[in-house]
């Protein structure tokens, strides 16, 4: 029966410790939630990480002191993160995607909540350092990206406007000239959305140029607070020189032919080179 | 030695469920991933079965039959969804929520990942007979909590764009009138993103008149697929007769006061009344 109680027990801890990942849970807090003692809850704890590690499922970290407590990262494998790419660069592969005008269909897999809670998963094993405390996305293809792996992180989102919208207080706009239209146009945040000092990483489905990624790293420097990192599910290997230096992309598109409907694209050297933090 | 490695089993096993929620995975899957016989996973998850349902965090299904298997589903309990539902209400009520003109601020609740988890698995729940395969949402700000609600039912988002973007090819497009504002709008759905007699499940954060979801709900007829349901976050008191007749909300909005700054929010009465499914 003690045994069954114990098993009980893990599955209730996995379920709230997986689900919420980056949440610090204290002891007390599975203690009083189950009426055990704080030692039976760490034994329970013990075998929960050695799982979670014995199958590559992310990692569960016991902080003490007061403050303290546990909590669960979904890291990734490199050999997962690999594997995911791939299929991923298979999918966007497929000559229908290409919309006429030369772009690439990516709807349907922005807006699959399985891929991008893997993809989030990703992120947040390989950008773990950089500790955001909230990611910046302009609407409104990127949302989805930056939802999931805010999921991952235990982060807001804030999300930038192409205009600035009554039913969001006061703003602070800039102009800036979309790199790949060359059309000047006005980007906005509200005040209320971020605090000054935020460690901001800045997110977006898709980077050209780079003109958004860079106008939303500017907005962010506006409003008082440090960029952290650039991240987008795809990159256009030309041009080459983009307007933000620093970015990491899973793939990059090498070539879209409206004509020959072929396209390419490959993981990026940020995923081939498999360093994990 | 054996009892260890059985608590490891069922804490990967807890976490590969709990993480794709109406996944169905079948048991030769979770046999060949830990090399174990078929009847001892039965086991397994027997007792992962119980743990779920003992501790009020949801529901695991077996199906039978070659094409069956085991899926966890995320269903909240009547306590759980009328507390979560409550907290929002006293969230809402901020004063500091007014916007001049008359508008609440929701952004910071809408683009919370865990908040918007919770509310997914609220709207599972009350609405997992209704059995939708896509939900449908119109940019920007109902995109979080489509896809929060999206993990829940294992589902994909579609997307309805305000005008038609030439990167997502060919679409369906209609003029409706916003019942707020009382403008001409238009609103665009891409011809390859809804399958004919797709079963959908239209949401948005927030319902005044209700002109934009009678327009999606429009716009899903014009492809030829059917509507499920209708739900959003948040749905005003006035004007009591919508457009939309049928609709769920979580809160109902009966007051907002641009000069005293009251807000008065609660919970809807398909959320108070209790009863499940």
């Amino acid at each position: 029966m003690q045994k069954v109680r114990r098993t009980e027990r893990i599955v209730a801890m996995t379920k709230v410790l997986t689900d919420q990942p980056n949440q610090l849970f204290s002891l007390n807090h599975f203690s009083s939630l189950f009426g055990t003692a704080k030692s039976t809850i760490s034994e329970d704890l013990g075998i929960i990480k050695e799982a979670v590690v014995n199958y590559g499922i992310g990692i569960i970290e016991t902080l003490p002191g007061a403050t303290g407590g546990v909590r669960y990262l979904p890291y990734s494998t490199t050999d997962r993160i690999q594997q995911l790419v791939e299929q991923l660069c298979i999918k966007l592969t497929n000559p229908e995607r290409v919309i006429p005008g030369g772009f690439l269909y990516m709807s349907d897999i922005l807006f699959s909540p399985q891929l991008m809670t893997s993809v989030g998963a990703i992120f947040l094993t390989k950008l773990a350092a950089s500790k955001p405390d909230h990611i910046l996305t302009v609407e409104t293809k990127g949302i989805p990206l930056a939802m999931m792996t805010a999921r991952a992180f235990n982060v807001p989102v804030v999300m930038v406007r192409r205009d600035s919208r009554v039913t969001e207080g006061s703003s602070v706009s800039i102009n800036y000239i979309s790199g790949s239209t060359r059309r000047i146009q006005t980007m906005s945040l509200p005040r209320r959305a971020l605090p000054q000092g935020a460690r901001v990483l800045v997110m977006d489905d898709f980077m050209k140029a780079g003109g958004t990624a860079k106008a939303m790293i500017d907005l962010v420097h506006e409003v008082g607070a440090e960029v952290v990192g650039t991240a987008v599910l795809v990159a256009t290997a030309q041009p080459e020189d983009k307007l933000v230096r620093d970015y990491c992309a899973l793939m990059v598109l090498n070539k879209i032919e409206d004509t020959t409907r072929e396209i390419e694209v490959q993981a990026s050297p940020w995923i081939t080179k498999g360093d994990l933090t």
